[in-house]
């Protein structure tokens, strides 16, 4: 019973981190909400963010029942475990949306008295969000792998592990979609007809669309990228178990080591995150990265100590060294650094492209474009090579060269499972962003003094860094996790296949595969532009109509933009997300099980070269605006500025609608593979 | 001595088409080239491109030189083939380049007699590129592989080929570079400086880079068109050359069929060229395709002929029924039919594509780019989808499904084959565009009278998107060519290799080869961006040091503008074209020939999306500025059309410089990994 200590550990770290993130809610809930003003301003977007999620989750509901309905064929544990992954995905998206939508209020209080206070409930409001993730995922994984265990034969066991993780998938492509149209419409529109049009300037109270541009905030980037992650958390350490299964049997401890991993980190990022305070240099990104180091450091030396004493239990195959599987843990935690580094590269103020798009905005709207597609395609560069070059060093470790290539995949998915058990301090540093972003938003429409937003601009600026990193972050380790996905797959089979490239079908299946990312990105960026347009009109009309929103003697109704928002969103949300349920299900039937590997595979490539580029090249635009807006070629109002606004908004919906959106895409699809293989056979 | 009956056939055919394109050169000139200021437009033009291409040639000469010698190496009839191909792509640019100069004034001087002597100039002379193409490709290759068979030990004979092959490859993506570079910096540069900055319209001769501006239409459109489509026509019968002798044997007489299916397409194409008129309802368009369909019907007729009596021939191997060789040609002809007409959907004025993106230009600059991302990921879907309808199709009939994979992949390399043998009337049809276009900036330089821009007005217009279903065409056939190249390669080993998608290193070759066409893309479009910044800033100049440009008393000093932009695409095209000759040999060399299959497929895959993505989105943006200056949403000088101008800049680099150079970089990629296969045997 040596292994089931390890899954006592993880449900307690689990336990821990649901604890940990419930106190401090309530540490934000108790800190002053402010004036009046401010809070009927925040209960609005409240009221505004609560209601789409709910309309949301009923329409999920729907498709989550119909297809737990068909799951049942496939066993009745996958289909439990289903509904209990889109639940969990749904509770963390709930949570975090919840606890930001009173934090930002609070943080902007705090702002009245001074950056670090601002900075403290910001950034606990996003390590509820953090913590509440990993904690749940991990309680999640655990508790339903020991209830299916002891209850179902052992092969539905395993599959229910499956359906729990397409149960987050689903979630999660959902809300990244509905989520990712909101925010970008809201926000394209809203910009479009306030700050171009009437020439107010951004989260003006007079602009009808600036409760949906809040709430968008929220449920974009609160509660679509706290589904991801969950989902990307999840399905990696559901990945690595079933490959540990496949490669070293039924009865093996390797199958709940991911679990200590998780388990270790939970630990080790609630530490880090008391390490989050600024400095004497006042250095805000500094900060965030202490905190980021500490969980990282201490996760990595616990790691050692956890090799050593869990290559002693009883029964474990002696796969790798202590050192080993140590080391295969590092290379999670590095990528996850060089990564972040690399990303902060391609979209800080602070070096070569975003001066580059910020030079080209000087010759106009085109150039700027020009610049930023390039910086865009060229971001993809060394992500991809760090994400190569880890691949081969853990398969390497593994033994994977030496004649033991399954092993090889399992080393693989361990550094996966390191790099993704860092989720719990990386969306705590993400969340902090649309929380100042919506403290901002406040101080402006609550009409407070100049030096409140003068401590919530850099807040907000960082945020919009953070961002871009942790979606940077999210793409690689989805990437690696639909490799674990795609791994287990090719073992699943009873004689085993060779997708060959030399066979057409592979080909084939990798040309299809391949579309999924361009022609979902596509539905979605028009998705964004449909509901934008809705936004315009409804604006225009309110300014036509009541004339005394311009005077400021008349509220707009904000009411009528979110609501617009709200619908067009849920309504744009169904098409692209059946179709990474329905074309891996069509090829699998109709042109079969090689040809669906193809598509797996074909999906990861593009898949994670658009989704770079596409969130590096949105981070580089937007702050090449703010670089200009900095005083830069001319400063705010000058032309560089209107060039580097067009190419802001060509970025929006790249960064945080359609490249966002992929990295749960491409997982859906690897994991409807993996559920069907019982069909395929 | 049966099967020398092809060759004899294909040299003749060969000959013919040279001759008809020496013929109808000599037509073209003898065409009245109007009035002396026509002339000396036509001349600093014609001086300006020569000049480009006599600089471009010499850089690249001393290149091939070196790799020459290297090659050497790798035996010396590699190496002879090497240099044979790249002259020949040479001399194809070169010429085709000599006559569309020739060709544009004297289109300008026939649009006074009307329509259809205009047309029938340009066409002409676009019709000279075309069948001098594939003439000088067929003879180049027939002739090079009846001298090294008699000559050289049978291994080295076909390695030759490969050479051929590279040479034409080599050629083709430094004529697609530099030409690419150096129009599209010239286009943006000057319609910055003068129709946004100045406010001049577009070919005013007071603008300094009107003249650099023209010669580009000829370098790229022209030259690297026909260099491009030299190379892939030689590539495609050189791989499915060499997929014969793998197949089946050296001795076979598949080995010439292809052979034989060029013959036939060179003559079907002459005749093809007749039928290109004007109607009673004066569609242009019609006229064109009414060339394409004649020439695709009568090859196909006389495939049917050609099939049976090949079939009969002693000594052939009976892979397929003559019914069977009869279909794997028909696909080819079938889907460049219907890869013609979805990019015509995609890029036309009268389809919704477009039209969204001149609607979504009415609420901006932003709006617009956003809609022409969308729709230039869309449209990826249907290409991606017929590509891989004929590829499993064909293999079928080649009997891969049925236990006979090589002649699967055989039939593959047939299908595509008969798909490039249409090269010479396509090409045709695309370079009358370049000519209008420059006959319509005649027109204007010359300050002819309305009523001949109005003939070349819609002449042009059609060019637009026949360069974009070139384009299609192009991109489509250099996917099936560089798949028939990856089945060589991955036969070309003493012992089978699996290319298994569960081998670790396969995927990271997926990921480098996918890596590559966004890189190459970036440095491309920064590239432009560089280029242009020079020209803008020289035109600005003379507006500054020399007053009366604007006042039209003194003549701007176009050649200045001209050397810039010649030294910068240059300077500019090295670092692009060695990365698809580099990576290859890395990865080769340090991976292993695993990795390298990887990379292959990767950079075919991502590349074929990449460039349909970027030639088709550039079209589209293109022609919804037209629509737009049709009439549309205010028309010129609107707030919509401004925001069109935008996307038709961000599509330049993208349609005539990143995406079109993406077609030759993937078969460099190919032919270099074929190339060094004795290395890592």
């Amino acid at each position: 019973m040596n292994a089931s200590l390890i899954t006592q550990f993880a449900l307690v770290c689990g336990a821990l981190g649901v604890i940990y993130a419930l106190v401090t809610a309530a540490w934000v809930s108790k800190q002053s909400a402010g004036s009046e003003k401010m809070q009927q301003i925040s209960d609005a977007i409240k009221e505004g963010a609560v209601a789409f999620l709910n309309r949301e989750y009923k329409t999920v509901a729907v498709v989550a029942v119909i297809l737990a309905a068909l799951l049942v064929y496939l066993g009745k544990w996958t289909a439990i475990g289903f509904l209990v992954g889109t639940v969990g995905s749904a509770v963390a998206g709930y949570i975090g949306m919840m606890v930001s939508v009173k934090a930002n209020v609070r943080t902007t209080e705090a702002a009245k008295k001074g950056i670090q206070s601002a900075l403290n409930v910001a950034f606990k409001g996003g390590s509820v969000t953090g913590i509440m993730v990993v904690g749940l995922g991990l309680l999640g994984i655990t508790g339903y792998y020991l209830v299916a265990k002891s209850m179902a034969p052992v092969d539905d066991a395993f599959h229910a592990l499956v359906g729990l993780g397409f149960g987050c998938s689903l979630m999660s492509v959902f809300a990244r979609i509905a989520g990712g149209i909101y925010t970008k419409a809201a926000d394209v529109g809203a910009d479009l007809v306030g700050k171009v049009e009437a020439g107010i300037p951004e989260d003006d109270p007079r602009n009808a669309a600036v409760i949906a541009d809040n709430v968008g905030d929220n449920v974009g980037d609160c509660a679509g990228m706290a589904a991801d992650l969950y989902e990307t958390y999840t399905v990696t350490l559901v990945a690595a178990m079933l490959l540990a299964k496949t490669v070293f049997g039924a009865d093996s401890p390797w199958i709940e080591f991911p679990l200590l991993i998780g388990g270790i980190s939970i630990v080790a990022s609630i530490i880090g995150t008391y390490f989050v305070r600024l400095g004497k240099n006042q250095y805000i990104m500094g900060a965030l990265y202490k905190g980021l180091a500490v969980s990282g450091i201490l996760a990595a030396v616990a790691f050692y100590f956890a090799s050593d004493w869990f290559l002693k239990l009883p029964g474990v195959q002696p796969a790798f060294s202590s050192m080993g599987v140590f080391t295969t843990a590092v290379i999670g935690l590095v990528l996850t650094g060089l990564i972040v580094m690399i990303t902060e590269y391609f979209t800080s103020k602070s070096f070569g492209p975003v001066k580059h798009i910020a030079a080209a905005s000087v010759t106009g709207h085109g150039t700027n474009v020009i610049a930023g597609l390039a910086v865009s395609m060229k971001s993809t560069g060394l992500p991809a090579l760090v994400i190569c070059g880890a691949i081969i060093w853990a398969y390497q470790l593994g033994g994977g060269f030496s004649g033991n290539p399954a092993a090889g995949l399992f080393a693989i998915a361990l550094s996966a499972v390191a790099m993704l058990s860092m989720t719990g301090i990386v969306v705590a540093i993400d969340s902090y962003g649309p929380i100042t972003d919506n403290a901002g938003g406040i101080a402006e429409m609550a009409e407070l003094p100049e030096s409140v937003r003068a401590i919530t601009d850099p807040l907000d600026a960082v945020g919009n860094t953070t961002k871009a990193v942790t979606k940077g972050y999210a793409i690689g380790s989805a990437g690696l996790a639909a490799l674990v996905l795609f791994a287990e797959y090719s073992r699943s089979f009873p004689t085993q296949i060779f997708f060959d490239l030399s066979n057409p079908k592979i080909i084939v299946g990798l040309f299809i595969g391949g579309l999924l990312p361009y022609y979902f990105g596509s539905l979605l960026m028009e998705a964004v532009g449909k509901a934008a347009g809705g936004v315009v009109e409804e604006v225009r009309r309110q300014f036509r109509e009541l004339p005394g929103i311009m005077e400021g003697t008349t509220k707009p109704e904000y009411g009528k933009c979110v609501d617009i928002v709200t619908k067009s969103a849920i309504k744009q949300m169904m098409l692209p997300a059946l179709i990474p349920v329905a074309a891996p299900l069509v090829v699998g039937l109709l042109v079969g099980k090689e040809a669906l590997g193809g598509v797996l595979i074909g999906s990861i490539v593009t898949g994670l070269f658009q989704a770079i580029a596409m969130t590096s090249g949105g981070g580089a635009w937007d702050n090449a605006k703010k670089f200009i807006e900095d005083g830069m070629y001319g400063g705010k109002g000058s032309d560089a500025h209107k060039a580097a606004v067009t190419g802001d908004t060509v970025g929006d919906p790249y960064k945080d609608t359609a490249g966002p959106a992929i990295n749960p895409m491409i997982k859906v699809v690897n994991i409807v593979a993996l559920l069907i293989v019982p069909l395929l056979k």
